[in-house]
């Protein structure tokens, strides 16, 4: 039996004053651990589907896989929750354990992504000539909300999706925003999906990290349907990401690189 | 000169199709590290205010500090943005350094919470008989939002309140929800103030972390605007805390102990 992401429970609900004893639904949450050459690595504490995208879009994030040839063999069990993936090289391990200090973000989700990456991913600026509509990125917005199902049903998570210029291509949800990422990335890897030429749409906040996750894997149009932060504004603009934010209705907000947007 | 909470930007703003290049106010992300009798201990990505308060807040949250009988010094640089704190004990330091595998956590702010926590915590169970109507759950709730000003500004930021059962008595600001509780916690641990018959009232989800949070210090109200996850709701009921969410207009939904809401 599959792990659940919504648990059913009974709670009082008070609506104008009156109490009521009712069933409602909410997310589940689940410490996922991620066993790297035998070892554990990472707990993250996540929605429990699509676990293995989670772990290698994760992992790629970090720096641990470039892609699907990095890996040696992976042994996920949908039904525990358990992954061990068997590396390569582990030449990145032991430099991640020493880190010192780690960085705990701002981010629904978890990170110690390297906060030096941001110095390394300036130096080779992304030019990618791809162009939107305003007006498709509205819809791309609107699409995505009418794809978070889990949200729907317990307000509790958040949604990413990849999309082309056209289209949503895929989405994935979590109560981690930064997991719904890691989760789009990691479907990316297992399937071969090229994301160089796409577009990430997100309902979560833009922090450093979200925008470091996407400057990594060179995406140059991120799209979020909330604020963006200061740092994550100017890392955008040296790095040369074009950064949306607050996409409501018939608003949207160009932080950096507007000259896709015509 | 203070570290600067906004940031001015241009940006380009498209409403109805129209474009224009407006001034806009958006939030600083601010990466802060606390040093701990001389080391870096981590890095927090945050909101640059109280900075003082957010490196108690989050020692106490991970168990370096139980007070402020525990700190030889504090030195603090508003204006550069750093702290260094001489703990007279760092027994801890070293199991928090050995800790394998780390947990991140789903949160805003960020979070190595020893999972562990909660098996602890279950073992003596809140009691405490303090009541509240859930008329006053509502102003509470209503009287955060009047007050968080950086969200007004920016709509970047989370905000956790102290609160008695009649009105708030003191709140954070932060980019990281996790950020603006410890921020909460570390005034209290400054200002020498008893939290144990009090109310924590937050705008941020309520993962399994925010709740080992409240419950370390022994809170047994908590009321958020938005979702609790599945984990968080088993251990408030396990712990004995009283778990309020998604307190909007006239509704309220309690999840656990309702018999402190009457």
């Amino acid at each position: 039996m599959l792990l659940k992401y919504i648990k059913q429970v009974e709670i009082e609900r008070i609506i104008e004053n009156k109490r009521s004893l009712i069933k409602d639904q909410v997310i589940t949450e689940f410490p996922f651990t991620i066993n790297v050459n035998g070892c554990p690595l990472v707990t993250l504490l996540c929605t429990p589907e699509n676990l293995d995208y989670l772990a290698l879009g994760y992992l790629e994030s970090e720096g641990f896989i470039q892609d699907q040839d990095n890996i040696q063999s992976i042994n996920y069990d949908q039904e525990k929750g358990t992954i061990n993936l068997d590396l390569k090289t582990d030449n990145h391990l032991s430099m991640y354990k020493e880190l010192n200090p780690p960085i705990f973000t701002t981010g629904c989700g978890k990170g110690t992504t390297f906060y030096k990456a941001s110095e390394i991913l300036k130096e080779k600026s992304i030019n990618t000539p791809i162009f939107i509509t305003p007006e498709k990125i509205l819809n791309l917005v609107n699409e995505i909300q009418e794809k978070a199902t889990l949200f729907q049903k317990t307000g509790g998570t958040h949604i990413s999706a990849l999309a082309s210029t056209k289209e949503i291509l895929l989405v994935h949800e979590d109560i981690g925003r930064h997991n719904a990422l890691d989760k789009v990335f990691g479907e990316c890897i297992i399937d071969g999906i090229d994301y160089t030429d796409k577009i990430i749409v997100t309902s979560g906040r833009i922090s450093s990290e979200m925008l470091i996750k996407c400057a990594k894997r060179r995406i140059s149009i991120l799209i979020s349907r909330c604020a963006a932060t200061g740092l994550s504004i100017d890392l955008a603009q040296e790095i040369g990401i074009t950064l949306v934010g607050f996409v409501r209705e018939e608003r949207i907000n160009i932080y950096s690189h507007g000259w896709r947007i015509k």
